[in-house]
């Protein structure tokens, strides 16, 4: 604890706080156990009660190495092909919101996650659940949404299933995208790769994704112009291998749960501290204050086009200049680093100079936000 | 028309028949447009709306070769790797029914479609949609029988994904699964590539999976023990490989829409007739009679572990030894065979010695069975 110990102030403070952080230290060293007895909302969160799920039941059941790394993407091998392979389903509401749609986000969600796998998105297949009774408009809209966003992103739609629900069963559509990438050779990342001393960065201003899903549902009163971040994360993560290869630890696109899901995510995966100061973390204006009317923290909000990276500390100036060089990535910044006491924990460094633990998203403060 | 004029006998009834074959014909020759204002559940359920929504909206928009061929699953080529991938939605009611439930239909379904394409399954991806409420039993069922039917079927779970939507919006759950496979150099298919006098077989007894749904959701009494014939079809597909790979021409499984529906398909893209004796389809007799009180044909009832193979003649034999000794292929059968005209067209040859057009569903007899 010698890290700490020379950062804070009065030994008795440190010690209760110490005890403190012990005790959550033991709890969360601990395999998350699912418990309920049924479904809620949270469940589907991205925040606690999502890690229950899926490392108390889900895991588990399928016994599999590439489910047991808990990454955004499996791998497969295929004779010399290395692939990864990722799957994801989009059942946000409305289907249209400011900077985006159901068909953008469900190609760029999906080529995200095999992004963050530092893996070259190549292919794609497209599911479809649509509800009897949707206007072909709509449809044809979000069909079109889908063709754009693929080209974007330079893959190709290969296979796809089609089914149709009764009226009031599934919100107009839902739509499930399965992605297949080439592991790029350059790329050796995991989540327990961290190390103290790495850097964090994150390639642009958080929270933009769930506050306008927020403001194009009405839900509260605010003239603010934010638009959804919804983009293909591989331009970014192609720069950052070219500029910092082997000295990226891990990478994640910050979606549901926010960048402190994810920072916890790490941090508990690699038994490390973080350290993150809240002033460097890049937050658009209307964001902070919609977070402060909703009583959430900005952290705590969806990205779709915003990845967190970690990396060792002498590539961690490339990696910066290399998030800011990608579309999109003008306001990417270093945000924190990595401690090594309390392991597991994620601490912020208040505009104040205070400290406070960012935890994982409890319960679920915006549902369908993807 | 020669092949026609020697099996038929009044050239008068001859003449008019053809006239309206001609007719039907050239409708059939067009792409399917979509021009329908709304989605109906006849869109999802396998036959002509299906088609027009397919081929009208979805694969125009994405301009994807692979797309294109309307295969069960996409070809991908990565490297070296042959690469075949499909995806499915499953949204089966009720979830649990005799022979089967949801989790294991949706490994089967998926492990199908990569099969049907010559390719060996090798990995699947999971997206799971839950209704808030689920009860956490009833989940950890699917999943135990997700984890089975993947162990049985020889593939890996290596990534997944979980929503929740609120009450109502689901259905209990909705289960996405993405497969991909390597193809199987022995097999060169396409749905094309039938030729005149080319022997069409099926693997096993249809209509059993439809059939057992509707007992399952009591719709009629009937007192029938059928259950659901969901099972991998890989090892019917090696076998068929292994004892025919050079003859085979096609492989489609025949799901939603029936074995009517497959045979239709390949009618058309190949540009062939097909003449099917009725006397020679496997069918159960409580599965008879249940269609017959619904007034529907076993033909388009759905199956989830029947195949419909097309095999040059020299093949044919090997071909049906080849099913009867895979599992559950005991009733495999030669039920037709492939003529030249009226190119695009069904045709059964009834127990009574008459003839009639076997089509595609039209209209959705039974929604949500798979």
């Amino acid at each position: 604890m010698r890290g700490r110990e020379a950062e804070t102030g009065s030994p008795t403070a440190t010690d209760r706080e110490e005890r403190i952080l012990g005790i959550i230290q033991t709890a969360r060293a601990k395999r998350p156990k699912f418990r309920d007895a049924r479904i809620t909302m949270s469940h589907g969160a991205g925040g606690k009660a999502t890690s229950s799920l899926i490392e108390g039941l889900l895991v588990p059941a399928f016994a599999s190495p590439e489910l047991e790394r808990l990454a955004d993407a499996g791998n497969v091998d295929v004779g010399d092909a290395r692939l990864a392979m990722t799957t994801d389903s989009f059942v946000v509401r409305p289907l249209r919101f400011p900077g985006g749609s159901i068909g953008e986000l469900a190609v760029n969600g999906t080529v995200n996650d095999l992004a963050m796998a530092g893996a070259r998105p190549v292919a794609l297949t497209l599911s479809l659940i649509l509800e009897e009774g949707l206007e072909a408009d709509v449809l044809a809209a979000e069909v079109q949404a889908i063709a754009s966003a693929a080209t974007a992103a330079g893959v190709r739609i290969v296979s796809g299933d089609t089914k149709v629900v009764e009226r009031g069963a599934c919100d107009q559509m839902y739509i499930c995208t399965t992605g297949i990438g080439e592991r790029d050779p350059r790329a050796v990342l995991s989540p327990s790769a961290l190390r103290p001393d790495d850097v964090l960065l994150v390639s642009g201003r958080i929270g933009e994704h769930g506050t306008a899903i927020m403001l194009a549902r009405g839900e509260f009163e605010l003239g603010a112009d934010i638009g959804s971040d919804t983009r293909s994360l591989w331009p970014a993560v192609d720069g950052l291998l070219a500029a910092a290869g082997p000295q990226l630890r891990c990478l994640r696109d910050a979606t549901r749960g926010g960048v402190a899901s994810v920072l916890n995510e790490l941090a508990r995966a690699s038994g490390v501290a973080m350290l993150i100061r809240e002033a460097a973390v890049p937050v658009h204006p209307a964001v902070a204050g919609a977070s402060e009317i909703l009583g959430i923290d900005p952290m705590h909000v969806a990205n779709e086009g915003v990845l967190v990276a970690a990396v060792a500390p002498e590539g961690a100036q490339a990696a910066l200049e290399a998030l800011r060089a990608a579309p999109g990535g003008e306001q990417a910044a270093v945000i924190g680093s990595v401690k090594t006491d309390p392991p597991g924990m994620v601490l912020v460094e208040t505009a104040f100079g205070g400290r406070r633990v960012l935890d994982q998203l409890v319960g679920d403060p915006l549902p369908r936000i993807c």
